[in-house]
């Protein structure tokens, strides 16, 4: 899939920036840390209605995301635990730039657009955490679950791109999230249901 | 601790439920089923300001909640596909119940009140997933976690208890959510790490 091509070009791209990370023993945990603070100033950002500045707060953030756990691979500081904390902080992260996200639509004295964004905020919530929880059920019952439309990373992008272009877009781009992340949780749930059968 | 003994002796009154359910060839996951669309029902009465009946249905989905794994249990019919869909789909019903929660708020032409009761229902619903997320990442890199001061019924009860209540009483039930959700999200954060490096 072209998705797929992109996302093992993107992470060859980061290679040498989570090499750099490895040789400067710079922790794994720092760089997932420092994305959790970056998300959060996106969030701030989009709650100001400063989009673009969220943009690009994101996108680096994104950078954060797809090089911590390359990091730790590259300098052989894997662990349990920073796989735990990986995941568990990149929700935390979602939840800091949708929040940013709800205030900055009910902020504005709301009308019916406003509250359809805010109702959107609140499903991108729900969508992104059920594909990431099935996965995680999944893994506890003994599935592999790496598959799906919506992966964190699309979702960022989607994200990203949203904010670049500013706040009409961004509504926009919040639906195009609702109805990318519940499509991906339903195939997943499909895909482990399937396997688990099998 | 009180609410560990209050749990055993719900769960020992609702045997005889589970074992009927059993007895009778009901399949487990057609009492997860009603209890998504109690929910779904739950949810749609608080988006219509109906809280007492919103209270009641809740009050039923959480018993299908309690007696889904004992029925399955008593019947021998536990699969990893019953515990995966039965997790997956709590989450959807804490969705509805929340979203309902949230459209509530929102169409009242919202003032400060209402507005601050749907970022409630959001950090509300972040909170609640993210208690159910660190278990099941948990689970996945092989650690147990089943502790936390709001598990699921918990959180159902305080619900539960303020629909009753009333959309006054109901605000400050979400905003009681919120804190116990995210400590417990926490608590489980660290017992986890402390589990994981021991």
């Amino acid at each position: 899939m072209a998705a797929t091509a992109i996302k093992t070009r993107a992470r060859e791209l980061l290679r040498p920036a989570a090499k750099l990370a490895a040789d400067l023993g710079i922790p794994p945990t720092a760089i997932t840390i420092a994305g959790l603070v970056l998300s959060g100033l996106a969030g701030w950002s989009l709650g100001t209605g400063h989009f673009p500045a969220a943009g690009v707060l994101l996108a680096v953030a994104g950078v954060c995301d797809m090089i911590d756990g390359a990091a730790a691979r590259a300098g052989n500081r894997t662990s349990a635990a920073g796989a735990f904390l990986d995941s568990t902080i990149d929700r935390y992260s979602e939840m800091f730039v949708l929040l940013g996200a709800l205030h900055y639509y009910l902020a504005r004295s709301p009308g019916s657009p406003e509250v359809a964004s805010a109702v959107a905020a609140f499903l991108a919530l729900a969508g992104s955490f059920l594909v990431s929880y099935v996965r995680a059920r999944a893994e506890a019952v003994g599935e592999e679950c790496e598959i799906g439309l919506a992966e964190r990373p699309e979702r960022l992008v989607v994200l990203i791109a949203g904010a670049l272009l500013g706040s009409g877009v961004f509504r926009i781009a919040l639906w195009i999230l609702v109805v990318l992340s519940h499509f991906t949780a339903i195939q997943r749930i499909r895909h482990v249901l399937r396997g688990v059968r099998a």
